[in-house]
């Protein structure tokens, strides 16, 4: 990586999932499409991309590769805890590609199990109120190493 | 881009901002480090490619270009509505990778205006309650086409 840059999770996070393969493979297998095969025809990656990307999310903990068959030896990819836990941020790219980029009508919808259609509202966990930006202030601020 | 793919908000967000220094800009000047130079330092980028992931980020209006000195003409970012919008997905990925990527203590943490340190929970607008993958049940999924 080139020069230091702010000390930051965001960064972090990016080194780990911050490539396009890499989230639409994350989007896949939460769909349950959890084979290489699935994987490619539903991204659009090339396969020698993809297998790089899929190494790299097992080796850091977002993905587990599993051997579902024998005979001959076959493997699916299935979400980790980390893994899991990527949800809220497809979520939130989700709402905002529908309400900013994608023209027409979003192609992908969810109903929340209280009936309603879903639009993700990102709150603080403590009062539950939205966490919009005017409303946080800084306790610290990762350093410019 | 490679083959068909799923129609998918997730695929077209990324599209826009789905590139690690892309990201990274935008946290910078939702601190308010506007200026290129400001940019380049704090996330490490090369000039070369901050100007052109700054250059789509303008076209495509995440950000606005704003001149704000005559002699010599001196620009800076801001945020539009769209780029504010973001301000979800870069607070869940802080946490994600304070949580499962970042070594030690989280470089940056805020404040709720409720006065607790912030913790990003994703929920639904209707019922302000969690949206987990197992409360969630598609009303459509994008096609592969």
């Amino acid at each position: 990586m080139p020069g230091p840059a702010r000390r930051c999770s965001i960064a972090n996070a990016l080194a780990v999932i911050g490539e396009r393969w890499s989230i639409l493979a994350i989007r896949e297998i939460s769909f349950g499409n959890r084979r290489f095969d699935q994987i490619v025809r539903n991204t659009g990656a090339s396969r020698d991309i993809l297998t790089a990307r899929l190494r790299t999310l097992v080796e850091t903990g977002v993905l587990e590769r599993r051997q579902y068959e024998q005979r001959p030896p076959r493997y699916e990819y299935v979400l980790t805890e980390a893994g899991q836990a990527l949800q809220p941020v497809l979520l939130n790219l989700m709402e905002w590609g529908d309400r900013y980029i994608t023209k027409g009508r979003p192609p992908t919808v969810w109903r929340h199990e209280c009936g309603a259609e879903l639009h993700p509202v990102t709150v603080c966990a403590e009062c539950r109120e939205p966490a919009l930006p005017d409303q946080l202030t800084p306790i610290r601020i990762g350093k410019v190493s």
